[in-house]
């Protein structure tokens, strides 16, 4: 893409009444837009990082026979009663709504009962089970504050799946599985190496634990206790000696670290199945529970995570594999053979698939492009000049390194395929 | 896909309740979940249809340099307030809730509003301009009925395109090419042979026409007279004798149709970018307006016009290009080479790019298969059966022909190739 066909710009100023480092640098290079605290638009920039990372996501949850669908925002209170969680006393953070009638309705904040009402013409037999099913879309929190930027929206986009098995030992292959598939997401994302799973409470209808996937930040809300070498953690919340016996963990292993949770996922039992009266009958006849788990992981949730954990003075720093461009190319001056020279690097980078974004203002000074892509995070920086062209080079920098140097067009190519 | 892997099922019985043949089909055939009158859940089947059209919308809109972004639902009152549409006395089909504090917002039912708000930071000058932005996402109408399906819904898909001008000269370019992209939508879903762009009241504040985009159909809610030659036509509400004579057409040329409106594009004149308060600074340093137009594409009303216009006796017939799957393999019995051979072709098939439903089931008669693919409205059916396996053949049949063909696996990829 050509920068003079984006239609944002970036700002210097910090923008007002943000105190979150994340909703700072995003407002400031244009990937978002303030509708109200916790509520945030997705400009073009943050849009392609919000779908890169979706789209990760859903590649790891079909790998895994996850099945993609796409449950409705407004929410009917009837499947909510009978698990009693449409009530205000009981879940505190709803968005309700009307119908003009003045029926009642709920703005999703999650879609366990939806979900498993939903499944009700499909699951009655063994032969149906097990399976997954998953959705990636906004949910609503009416949170009392939101400061957090993207890190903790009242409108926010999460992607959550449900698993239905026909007993314990299956749920507990599906789970393992489903958090095998959650590391090699959070790999792929680039947070890999310091996001922990890490033991948490499992609510208050299961004495097992629930798994939090908790990457090392320094302005998360977590306090976890990390086993590096096992690469596990425990939170807190549930840190005591009986647990750590459970767990395996040893005190003198665990150093205490600040995390951002960047998902979760939960035995859910048979609550939410019973409840809504899904069963199943079995190879004797026989009427059965099905054992349920959620799996939830917050994709602008992550997009501000990352901001937070990478983020230098001088702006955003995008993993490569949700940058929404891999390479900011640059051309010094309008001398026409430089000119010439960039297009058709552009050109060749365009035709091997490569996302690149032009920086092909006029009326704007080398060093102020340098500026925008730092702030902006592109990963690769690709510099033609008249100096370059004279070694039919380019001038290449890595967004993390201060090292710059210069490259043929193949070996600029041989550069970006392997990073 | 395997079938086997694909939850959903279809049904012989009419669902309670659904009036809309769209809706009756939808659910037989396991493409989408009812939570209530005019709210729908896209299951698999459905969702792929729904990306399908999505994707063709958002390739047209790119095209002509729309650059898309993804506002929020949650929408603050003070941006509405600015044009006097947050009171429901004004605009009566909106959705409301509140925050914690008490603080109204509305469940985003257009979004002229936060759009031009949004550009509010980087536009202020001729050279910020022209430019479009779109985007795909839910919208929510509080209307007091709903039995219309996925044809006229409370929550629902749309593409809906924004287009800032400097002038009206250069607002009619945009219209004009936006309209030639719409043209291209629709014969790239199927429906363009019988969609007429329609001239239409254009609302209270502009004397210019608006228009749409009618499908004919029997269901349709709006009655147009088409000019079939001019491929033009002018919707009811407007049918005065003035109104031919501006727009160059002749009652002996029109024929009555009932059609669906299946899109809508709007000049706005500057009255959204007035109020909100939107200007440009011109090459002589003079404040100018900026002159507006919006663009509305149905996706999900789309997907039940294109239900209602071509399904038969049998159920469903999808256009290739938004079918969930383009193929549906049907092995008959289960001898050992049948199988070889189908699961042969359906490697060779998915190797190709082309999107194929295997049925799989074991347990299910061949006949009850075929009055599966044909309810669910995949295009192409090929069968493997002992029979064709002795002429090293398939048996090929479209779901809109009742003439079955044995072909070679080289002589059907080509058929498929030309559809």
């Amino acid at each position: 893409m050509k920068r003079t066909e984006l239609f944002t710009k970036t700002s210097k100023t910090t923008p007002a009444g943000e105190v979150a480092k994340n909703a700072q640098l995003l407002i400031r290079a244009g990937y978002i837009h303030k509708e109200m605290a916790g509520v945030y638009a997705y400009l073009p920039l943050g849009l392609r990082v919000l779908e890169n990372i979706k789209q990760i996501v859903r590649e790891e949850m079909n790998a895994i026979g996850g099945q993609e669908l796409s449950m409705t925002v407004l929410q009917p209170r009837d499947v909510w009663e009978k698990t009693n969680r449409f009530d205000d006393a009981v879940v505190d953070n709803w968005f309700k709504t009307k119908l003009k009638d003045g029926t009642e309705l709920g703005v999703g904040l999650t879609h366990e009962e939806p979900v498993v009402d939903a499944l009700i013409p499909y699951v009655s037999s063994y032969k149906d089970l097990p399976l997954s099913v998953y959705q990636i879309g906004p949910k609503f929190r009416n949170e009392l504050r939101a400061k957090s930027g993207i890190l903790r929206g009242r409108e926010f986009v999460m992607k959550d799946m449900y698993s239905f098995a026909r007993n314990q030992a299956e749920h507990d292959e599906l789970y393992e599985k489903t958090a095998a598939a959650y590391t090699k997401i959070y790999d792929r994302l680039g947070i890999g190496a310091e996001t922990y799973r890490t033991a948490a409470d499992g609510g208050y209808f299961t004495e097992r634990f629930s798994d939090e996937y908790q990457t090392l930040s320094d302005v998360g809300e977590d306090t976890i206790y990390v086993d590096k070498a096992k690469k596990l953690a425990i939170n807190k919340e549930i840190y005591t000696d009986e647990n750590l016996v459970k767990l395996g963990l040893n005190r003198q292993d665990l150093v205490e670290e600040k995390s951002v949770e960047v998902g979760n996922i939960f035995p859910l039992e048979s609550k939410y199945s019973d409840a809504l009266d899904l069963y199943y009958t079995d190879e004797r006849g026989q009427r059965q529970s099905i054992i349920m788990g959620c799996y939830g992981i917050g994709v602008s949730r992550i997009m501000g995570a990352i901001v937070e954990k990478f983020a230098d003075e001088q702006g955003i720093v995008w993993p490569v594999a949700i940058a929404p461009f891999k390479i900011c190319l640059i051309n010094v001056g309008t001398d026409e053979n430089v000119v010439k020279f960039t297009i058709n690097l552009y050109k060749k980078l365009q035709e091997k698939g490569v996302e690149v974004l032009w920086d092909d203002r006029v009326d704007v000074r080398p060093g102020e492009k340098f500026a925008d892509a730092d702030l902006m995070g592109i990963p690769h920086r690709v510099v033609v000049s008249a100096k370059t062209l004279a070694q039919n080079s380019v001038e290449y920098k890595a967004r993390t390194s201060e090292e710059t140097l210069i490259l043929t067009i193949d070996e600029l190519l041989k550069k970006i395929a392997c990073i």
